[in-house]
């Protein structure tokens, strides 16, 4: 799967696509100011790496946030909330604060483990903490794995205090180990990274890296899909604007990523900024934040891709770009109810070019959370009007194309004559790009997903998740 | 697929079940008044019959739908629509009025055929009204098969002159040959028949018949999942009488119905009553009233669970069972998203009592569409606010039982122990339960749905529909 583009090639037919951000690249850079590791404490019955440990070099970073939505969130999800509460930023939907280390657990959710499962993931971070000298409330939690079924705090312990400190380093290739520690059902690490240039005090350009990464790989939807994802940067900026700048991020990058349309208990996107790089700090609505926007925006939406592309028994990633809607969240809302239907995503893998399938799933559109919504920059009234509801959706102005291939224009009367094959043939992995252009616009958004194989469908009547 | 009972076993761990409905029958039925014959027109290429019509046998019959609210609704949709708004009745959600005779044809949907897929539908019609000698507009249509491709209306319309009229029949079996006639990718029939008695105009009883056909069994989902249901009965009544019945009855059950997630172009269930039974009129709020309304609920919920068993590659009926909500809307929205939940589905498959899956659907729960929560009785305003939003959960008060043992209490810390090969043992085809109690109410309320099997990925990677 790490044949996939960062972007889809461009598809002009329908007009521009709606992504332009930076360029990324898929491989480890540590930002100064961490240090990263990872270890195998005997959580994964495979006995793989199933431990990572992410630590600043000096003293707290600025986090921010997003979380599940799913009210059985898991341990590690309400003890992060909690700590970045307690360290003066808010426990809220863009949850910030600060941080001195993140800690992940893979093989156990921590999930649905009752008042045990809370106290465990207490003592894990406890654990970090004291080996780190650090106040408890500094160290970020994540897990994932089997839901209820309690981690092995005692030997998790002893694995961090063999890692840490001294395990920990500042190679790119403790971020490869992190990453690949990170994994559950995934069949690669998931990494990305971007550079930028911001200003230091005197107003001289200062390079800056934002690196990322995450896992998948099931239990994947809208509505922050990560299911984890850590991404660091050595820009100086403060919690509440960093977590500005990742809420819009995630609401177009992992709440438009679907594998298979349940949200986990566990699902957790972090960002640390270090400030180690001494930029001038990053102001809200400066040029500097929007460009920092962009670069997490850029590195998170690559991860995304991927997540997608390694979906559970996924051939082919799905990209659904929309353009011409009423609005970006329209847009947004369409592309993933296109790439969340089960019959495209069989579609896909038959290498069938059915657009009636595309058209019925386009037209079962809904508008994503009020959360979400208002993520993206909708007012919270607006957000509460619309959260869930149907998208309105012209059939008669609509056209779609797909890999590259016009099959129905609404204002033609609808279907396009189309050589079946040769659109089959083009619907090739790694990626398939389905475009739809509403008419009814300059609205634009994407969402990605994967087609749905008997491989997935083996693997979870298999696999206790 | 035959086997599953009309009704789950009665599983009294967390309370009683939410359904308490008249019994029904699986088996063929035609109710005075109406004829019905089935013949092939040579629409699906597999020779077999395609075509079906239902004919009253002295003039119109009052007429109740429900239909897709998908954008694309196909050309059989809006004729019927507009025929019913025709006939003195409305063509909105409710929509009601007067009917002759229901044709269905099978093999295409014709939908997304522009304008001449709305002539050809409105030449069958004219075939079927020219063999009756009825009004066009007391014809009503509905189709389903393959999107974007045309009805074949010649041959269609000289199939209807050699059934219609001689070739219809008061016989129970060409109420069978029509339910044969209906299907596509089901491999059974769906038949649901019960009785019940209504006063005639001098108070004596008089026994009349409810029965109904059906067809599955992909792109179905909640929001009138049928796709085609046609239900009849000899009972006098007025249409807006009539379609007050039938909304809230496909709330509670089609509605319900969740095979793959996908709403098609074509979902329609349509009720006929023909009068022939000499009852008084069953007039609106009256015994008479219940007690027909709940015939035709149980008519549609044993239909929609034959629907559900017989989902594309199935080999398990999935019913969800939620008592202990708020009310019963809210029940129904948890019971909704625990069946359709891809994990969920996968996990019935593979015999895996996962209550983790099933916790963190029911977490995800969102309200359904706002027409919905309206005909299944709440206010106007008060369903506009609720549709589509998510559905409050308390981890720590709700109960899971999976095929009869429970499993997660969470008033009891969370999991509680059991033997995983015995549970797993239980849930064997042709039906698992799964019940929630939330602790929180008392609202009730049941879902339908199937395991996801390679199958199901197989025939809709392979089929175009």
């Amino acid at each position: 799967m790490s044949s996939i583009a960062s972007a889809p090639s461009q598809d002009t037919l329908l007009g521009p696509l709606p992504t332009s951000l930076p360029a990324v690249e898929r491989r480890a850079a540590l930002p100064a100011g961490f240090l990263a590791g990872a270890a195998t404490a005997g959580i994964k019955p495979s006995g793989r790496p199933d431990l990572m440990v992410v630590a600043t070099t000096r003293g707290p970073a600025a986090a921010a946030a997003v979380f599940t939505p799913n009210p059985f969130a898991a341990a590690p999800v309400r003890l992060s909330r909690e700590h970045l509460a307690q360290t003066g930023g808010s426990g809220g939907p863009s949850a910030c604060g600060w941080a001195r280390a993140v800690i992940s657990t893979s093989g156990s959710a921590n999930a649905a483990t009752g008042p045990d499962g809370d106290l465990d993931q207490l003592t894990i971070a406890g654990f970090l903490a004291t080996a780190l000298r650090a106040p408890v409330e500094e160290v970020l939690c994540l897990s994932t794995g089997v839901i209820g079924v309690r981690l092995p705090a005692e030997r998790i312990g002893a694995a961090v205090t063999t890692l840490v400190p001294d395990g920990l380093s500042a190679l790119p290739s403790a971020l490869d180990a992190a990453a690949l520690a990170l994994m559950t059902t995934d069949t690669t690490a998931k990494l990305a990274t971007t550079s930028l240039q911001l200003p230091d005090a005197d107003g001289r350009p200062v390079a800056i890296t934002v690196a990322g990464i995450a896992k998948g790989v099931g239990m994947i939807h809208p509505r922050m899909a990560t299911m984890l994802a850590v991404v660091l940067t050595d820009a100086t900026i403060e919690p509440d604007v960093l977590a500005g700048l990742l809420r819009p991020a995630a609401a177009r990058t992992w709440d438009q990523l679907s594998v298979d349309g349940d949200t986990s208990t566990n699902d957790s996107a972090v960002v640390l900024a270090s400030g180690a790089a001494a930029t001038a700090t990053v102001e809200a609505g400066s040029a500097g934040a929007a460009a920092l926007g962009r670069a997490i925006e850029a590195v998170a939406r690559d991860l995304a891709r991927q997540q997608a592309a390694d979906g559970e028994g996924a051939t082919t990633l799905i990209t659904c770009a929309v353009s011409g809607a009423p609005d970006d969240a329209d847009a947004r809302a369409i592309a993933r109810a296109v790439v969340s239907s089960s019959l495209v995503k069989t579609a896909v893998l038959g290498r069938d070019p059915n657009w009636g399938r595309i058209a019925a799933a386009a037209g079962n559109a809904r508008a994503a959370d009020a959360a979400v919504l208002e993520a993206a920059g909708l007012r919270a009234d607006e957000a509460a009007s619309r959260a869930g509801r149907p998208v309105a959706l012209d059939p008669d102005r609509l056209r779609i194309a797909i890999a590259g291939h016009v099959v129905y224009d609404g204002r033609a009367g609808g279907p396009v004559p189309f050589d079946r094959a040769a659109v089959g043939a083009a619907m090739t992995p790694p990626e398939v790009l389905v475009r739809l252009d509403l008419g009814s616009g300059s609205g634009r958004g994407e969402a990605f997903g994967c087609d749905l194989t008997e491989g997935y469908v083996r693997e979870n009547a298999e696999y206790t998740t």
